[in-house]
């Protein structure tokens, strides 16, 4: 529990009224940070969450109210913020904390500092707040791919590589969004069951990802790596990753060098990094390995707890419902504690080539499935390929994905002694392809 | 042959002799753009080549010489240049061009201005042209895939898939490096062919992959596609990749998401982009298809000549061959005219679903193979797996490399009735393990 410091107190309050009880993702012990533009324009500002409200960070810089580290706290991204390293994301929280504390009369009692630093999330616009210079995708969920093996080698589910390293591929930077971004079904090329050849179409298998991603700080130079007991400085938060999936083009396309088009087209997140300070209190073991599992080579062996325990989960509400007033219905809930890997050795062996990261770039988990049935984070798993599809309140059933549904992802961390902390949601909402 | 104008004109000449004559890559029709660095240092600079020498286009742009279009000739990479598009390429063109032909007095006449504004490759440093947002690799080799497919699986060597689409994957934008960086041999997880475990350490079968690439023009939004007949205008030039690749690592890691370590730790290309302007001589149509090939789906039928008759080289000197003055030999020979689909295709499938593509973007086309054996683009065909080695003239053999190895690919164009061009080289010397 090496983050364990003041800012996690159970009972420090704010005087952000809003930050208070159990309905908030942003109390004070949270205070993620984000890239937001206030009503829908201006320029991007790095912000931290808080209730139901953003502190303008830069706005805090300018005003002297708390140390802009030459710049790195008035960009339009979070890049050299996340480069500066975990001694100046220290510091920061511990200003930003301060500040926004019910016993700091500084804002508290400046009724036009308020109005002129805190921004209600209502009339801010999210945006990406990095620039993402690489991104990547695991597979750390054992059960997700025991069982997406299954449906494709009965026999053979996890192949003899899974339990020694953490499966990952290079995913496409370029087509991340922030929440609520439109999600235009792809079109893509794909071959029906007893097809002779492919045809080009709208997707007909569209599915989501249930992730959980994190940023990277410092990184590490071509050639050098980045070793385990290191992982967690260069890590500086995390957020929810929808890994929107076209099944069927998946399917058609990906051997023998893996998913492509199939993923490019959007991936979408949570806009607001929740820090690795934020989650110590919520920090455990790794996975623990079965008898049976191999030995884990040196280089990811755990050096430190680098399990996270966050409740994720995926609720759709279909247009139907959305018209009628009706509640999003839940379709899964997991645990990011449940992976395979957890993101110090996603970060280690990344980087065991030698291979660069760089700050601000973005590394997901894979689905995040459970050992049950209701812990399964896509609907290729949930529906089992569509021989058990949903039912939603408006009537209809779910295989995939229809146009209009919307879906929403949310995770959060909560146990006795701490308070609960939340990363917001990550939503979008389908749109028929163009 | 949309693209000839005034500039391919064989018989023009510019005042820069080292321009002249067939010993040069950088005649006055090629002018393919660049970023350099005085002496190792100074600031980052665009600029273009032309014989042995650089145009400072900064400089010549900040002395009135020509258009800075506003700032995109004036940064420190190209991808404001590239973003600007074709008209600004075809403007860009005409105004250096012009600048250093033979019958401009303007700088041929001006000692001072030519001694500021022209600066000898061999002072420079060359950097990665543009800031690359993504990388995509692609497999569009047929030869290539079925010679690589017949190692693994003697009955299938090619996939159901390869006919209909040009199978691609995404790779790692963080670790490219400008040609002549040191190449460390990484160290991976692999494991031997009888073993129950895998092991970490040093790869010992490293290889190169000889391929070609092209950045990309303004791009596309997401969700938009680009379509065969928009192609070239979305592409702006070319040049040489080495696609450094363990073998070991990738055998062992690629099920079922693809390469990953086994490629992310480097890829080394060659400095100055080849624009398809200066390509336009040398554009042929795509390949044939074959009789009994699949026909194309209407998203993929070319709209235009987009292949490209390139010759690709590669070549091979050890520490010892360097250090007793033996030439480079040659290890392979091929012809990017031979790839089974054209970089237009490349772009429209990648674009397919809607992926969008920014300025300065780099996909590559995968090893270039050709149908003889000394025409494969890898030592994993070249060598067929290491059971056919190589002799070098210092008396050893190579099966893939070994720690003081230089490799050395080189590109170029030349037909009867063209000036020759070519790509310069891409270089790099296997370091040992660190």
């Amino acid at each position: 529990m090496t983050f364990i410091d003041e800012t996690h107190v159970p009972t420090r309050r704010s005087w952000v009224e809003s930050a208070q009880g159990d309905g908030t993702d942003f109390p004070i012990q949270n205070l993620p940070y984000g890239v937001f533009r206030r009503g829908g324009s201006g320029e991007p500002r790095i912000g931290v969450a808080i209730g139901d409200a953003i502190l303008d960070v830069r706005g805090a810089a300018e005003a002297g109210l708390i140390d802009g580290l030459g710049g790195a706290l008035t960009g339009s991204t979070l890049n050299a913020f996340l480069a500066a390293g975990d001694g100046a994301w220290r510091t920061t929280r511990r200003a930003v904390a301060t500040l926004l504390d019910a016993g700091t009369a500084t804002l508290r009692d400046d009724a036009t500092g308020r109005g002129r630093l805190l921004v209600a999330q209502a009339d801010a616009e999210m945006l990406v707040p990095t620039a993402i210079g690489d991104y990547t995708d695991f597979y750390c969920s054992i059960h997700h791919a025991t069982n997406v093996g299954s449906m494709f080698r009965p026999d053979n589910p996890l192949m003899p590589n899974y339990k020694h390293l953490p499966v990952g591929y290079h995913g496409r930077a370029s087509s991340i969004v922030a929440s609520g971004q439109p999600v235009r079904r792809p079109q893509g090329q794909t071959i029906a069951a007893d097809a002779d050849a492919p045809t080009f179409g709208p997707s007909r298998l569209l599915d989501y990802e249930m992730e959980m991603g994190f940023f990277t700080g410092p990184g590490n130079a071509t050639g050098e790596r980045i070793a385990m007991r290191e992982a967690s400085r260069h890590i500086f938060g995390m957020c929810i990753v929808n890994d929107w999936s076209a099944r069927d083009v998946q399917k058609w396309e990906y051997q023998p060098l893996g998913p492509f088009n199939a993923k490019n087209f959007l991936t979408t997140i949570s806009p607001w990094i929740v820090t690795l300070h934020a989650l110590a209190p919520y920090r455990v073991a790794g996975p623990p390995r079965a008898a049976d599992d191999p030995p884990l080579l040196e280089y990811l062996q755990p050096a430190d707890d680098m399990g996270v325990d966050i409740v994720v989960e995926v609720l759709i509400a279909s247009e139907a419902m959305r018209a009628a007033g009706q509640a999003p219905v839940r379709v899964s809930r997991g645990n990011f504690r449940d992976l395979y890997w957890t993101i110090a050795q996603m970060l280690a062996h990344h980087t065991s080539t030698g291979c660069p990261m760089r700050p601000g770039d973005l590394l997901a988990s894979g689905t995040v499935s459970g050992p049950t049935e209701d812990a399964r984070g896509c609907l290729l798993e949930r529906t089992w390929r569509g021989q058990q599809p949903i039912d939603l309140p408006d009537g209809t059933q779910r295989k995939f994905l229809q146009d209009g549904d919307e879906v929403i992802m949310r995770a959060w961390c909560e146990r006795s002694g701490a308070v609960r902390i939340g990363f917001g949601s990550c939503r979008g909402v389908v749109q028929p392809a163009g």
